[in-house]
């Protein structure tokens, strides 16, 4: 997530040098073909242009539109993560009686509970990111760890762990069944705002959307250029590539926007919200080391 | 689903050369009307494109945002169920009792309710599709799937066992109200996703807009051609289906949206999400034969 | 619901030949009104028509945004009933428990709660479709019927007997509390769905936009006639009247979708839809006559 | 809401007079200017009222847009209310055990919680209308009313008296918990739906939208007419009235939604809602008197 | 949130001096530029700012669109607030028992879970606002306010205490499982809408559709003006700057809304809303001291 509210050039540069030089390329030959080609013998029809911005202007809106609705979905599902998981942390600390069991057994039990759910939210960012992150397993038991090693999906398995021991729990007459179905409700809750980041994650935004945006906006500054180097001469090549630019520029802008769990200057900041769940969570056990809050990359943007 | 970045030009040939050809002869007919009919009269307004252009924007863009929402709307359906699926394996892998029941028979209770859920997903998959999947009746035992034979709605009177099971297991003391009520809700959630895909399987996306959208580009290609060919001669004939081939790509690439379930390249992909549901489920109750992920086809698109 | 994929010439004409007519009266009187009043003093800024021709399909776009979304939401709502029906029959089916009634007694009455909610929708569609239904009458007991009769709203009337009889059910012990709230939950969800479903038909969508926006489009074809027929001569009553057509069925395409319960042939199909969950549900009881699917009508539609 | 197809010129004058006044005495004006001011210096380039145009009409379907947001989502929140109180009735009537109370003590209770409901819905559509509603009292017993006097607020106060009472009967054992919970849900609900609509009814749309697009239209048909009059002469006042109402209009039909609860002909038909949910409850409680539901004034619109 | 329906000039120029400075000497710059440099080589063609300016028109839609949504949902959630915190209000009172303890000791407690829930509020709006409110600690008694000091995160430590009470209040037999469990709803809810308020508090906007969409304006003025002058000579300063000054304020009243909980005249009026709850729920529990409504600022706003 970007936090600074100007943008630097160097960055513009960075994300469209390649479309940049594509463009002047593209403009400067269609200068030539009309001055050489073309020029005798016709002139090109300004409502080609015309019609061409005001349709590829709807169609990159489309992009945009699409593309910030998955960007803000996917900022939605992780915001649900963060309610939900204060939400079990408060249960698992204040609903469960502790019976008959030590006041160390308690603590042990609660803080398990906690941090186990920690470990769930590492190890699905990880899997969203598409990185290798050990973090998760600090705030998993040896024996966690190893029945999980056994299952592909590390989350889910970590789910089925909470699930067993709330059955337990129940079954130890530590919590009733009105909580058993509250806690209970909080999992069916997890599973389903994890599937719903996976979907996100795993579903390829159309393709053709974005490569025929971009091939019609090649030809729109393609036609551009041919009809104003009738008046403009060599600088159509630059208007070319200027109105090309804020086409351009817009498509990227909203295609930045539309894998919103990669690792990216533009995508929601994981790194930043488990890292708050994380310290909610350990401040609420009452946890000695708590990490500090996660800190911005070159004042620029969060991870 | 496709998953390439670039689109291959034979594909879009494929998809589009009907449509090319009809635009081809649409634009020499009006250059040769115009030329041999028109051209000593009077001039076409280049009015009539300009306002047509913008016009039809519209609606094409009316037509991508519902086809996008039909596939996106069903992609999270399908979605959904991985989730419920999900937690309907971890509820009843942990929350069933085994009371006096054999730790055989306990383990396939549990199998058969899990196995015969992922059945329930094959089945409706084949429905979805219009296909005939033999694959749901590995999953069912046999005296299952005789009595579902006598329905026409296979998926649906999978649910009816679930639930008839589910009654069992209330009656035998096995599950407490708290956990009957849990899962109950579970194959209410199937019975409402199943629904939802069977709507859009079901309705026709409204003829009128398809239809009349692709009069409206014929008659704004012909009418393109006809201003246009005034200042560029033969070239307006090419003109005039390059702009057409704009607009008509987008119009196709929408409506290969419209019908998501279908088994073509855009749709979702429920192949490969099933088996993940597949993968994960048989994983929960450890079971020794787990089939391979769905393979892309031909590394550009997964069915 | 239109289930062909072209649009026959004479169905297009039956819907618009009004429109039309008045079109080409119009655009004749723009004609004549150029030719003998205007032509000699000033010509008509061709502005206007372009300013006007955007405009508008602005307009017309919203207006068919709004009559899909009232369209999809209908079919929704609908089919959301067909979800909770199946639930409803599941649940009747296999929640309930026999207790010391004899087996008949038991079909009986499973059968009624099954049958009389088969009722309830078909009363709901009577509603809906502001027609005299009958079918209804076939699926509830002679006492209901009587009792029902007393009510101005039937539907309403329906679910208050099902939730006695539910009532009864707690009381006889025949279900417990928590079979008890989940029946009752369905019967909460058929009153929303019901109260949606009037909604959307007794609320007339604002008349200032369809009545404005033909006004709007009336204005916009005589400008663009008066603009088109200082080149086009005799021609611009053709051209305005086509330009106008492009206009005009695209609002009347948007309009046939904004009352979504109507008798008409662009309408959700409730007889469909009623039909196929009236099957569902008879085959879950195991009924004897089971009536054929709804066809449609010329091939071309289904009601 | 209007229940006209078309729309009399009469209301048409009557909400636009004086727009309609300003926009000829600014067209005049910029007639005049142009005439003995600007004619003899420079020509009003074209482009800018084309460029105002389309942006103007994105504007003004923005502000529609949010307009029709506001008003379908002010008339689902009251068709919620139809729903849940009609549910709220046939819960009290079916749900509550007549223990040891007479018959009359029995019915007195239903019908006290039944019309207590319809007094809560009358206090709220007076709040909503801004206007003083005696009718609610009708509905209320002596006791509650005395109570109520002491709070600003009488819609929540009369929530807080049912769910006194429903604590009551849970007490005197009269309903069981799982049907305290289903009641007391719909409580919530009720709290809910009220809170919505007090939130549609309290927040002002941002103001600058509204004011801003007026400003906008007025320059737009300004630099319109300085267009114009070069070739239209004195036409040019009537030409930029005429578009200008086209975009006036729209902007006022959508300003007539932003407030969905006002006591006007375009508004949420609140008392006609109202009425229908009281002649369905009453009927429910079997009572004696029931009203007539409310007609269309003038034939043209219901409030 | 602005109350008053004309905004004053001084506002808006507030609001925009800076870049109105920045568009009339752009603006001159591009007079002088062509006048000296361009004019005797060729003309800009009037196409770019008519292309520029429609796909402007759809930027600056969309980032309305946007800010308007966001603050929507600013002021949906803060509206669940409200409900939210009527229906806690209500539950504690008469949902409790008063079993074995002292009147006085009964009113403290419910007066105890009322005001913590006050001052649960005012420690979000503060953490919201950004701004240090003592506000919310009269509401909080002595022992709380200690505990919580521990906490970074107030609110979320204040629904922890109220989660104890309620599992004390169950352990005591004041309240059973289903009443236990209707107030968990409740903080679940509250930990779900304050999760959501953080949620748009925290996430940036993408800072590139601000930046860019500025960026495109000033070019877009930048090139009117050169097209403009060849014919208004001085005067296409002034236009340009007026053109620009349409899309400026569209697009600055949009961002006005985008961060809807900041301390300013167009945000969501959270003193207004807090203090509405404050004084519903003073007055339910029969408190002495209730304070005035917030009150609007110059009859201009409300904050």
């Amino acid at each position: 997530m970007l936090i600074v509210h100007n943008i630097r050039l160097s960055r513009i540069l960075r994300n469209t040098w390649q479309v940049d030089l594509i463009m002047i390329v593209s403009c400067t030959g269609a200068y030539l073909t009309r001055a050489f080609l073309i020029k005798h013998h016709f002139e090109i029809p300004a409502i080609i242009p015309a019609v061409l911005g005001t349709a590829i202007a709807f169609f990159i809106g489309f992009n945009n539109n699409q593309a910030y609705d998955r960007w803000w979905e996917a900022r939605k599902i992780w915001g649900a993560l963060v309610n939900d998981s204060r939400s079990w942390a408060r249960s698992v600390i204040t609903y469960i009686s502790q019976n008959e069991i030590s006041d160390e057994e308690f603590k042990t039990l609660k803080n398990r509970m906690v941090r186990r759910h920690i470990g769930f939210l590492y190890a699905l960012k990880a899997k969203l990111r598409g990185a290798v992150d050990e973090n998760y397993q600090q705030y998993m038991e040896e024996a966690d760890l190893k029945e999980i090693n056994q299952h592909s999906n590390v989350h889910n398995a970590i789910l089925t762990l909470q699930s067993r021991e709330l059955q337990q729990l129940n079954k130890d007459g530590m919590i009733d069944g009105f909580r058993f179905i509250e806690l209970n409700h909080l999992l069916i809750r997890f599973s389903d705002e994890m599937g719903k980041a996976e979907r996100i994650k795993n579903t390829v935004f159309p393709t053709t959307y974005n490569y025929f945006t971009k091939v019609f906006i090649w030809l729109f500054i393609v036609s551009l250029t041919l009809v104003v180097s009738h008046e403009a001469g060599l600088w159509s090549i630059f208007i070319g590539w200027l109105v090309g630019f804020v086409f351009v520029s817009t498509q990227i802008n909203g295609m930045s926007l539309i894998d919103p769990f990669e690792n990216n200057s533009s995508s929601v900041p994981l790194n930043q919200i488990t890292r708050t769940i994380e310290i909610n969570l350990l401040e609420m056990i009452g946890a000695e080391k708590i990490p500090a809050p996660v800190k911005p990359i070159n004042d620029e943007y969060i991870l």
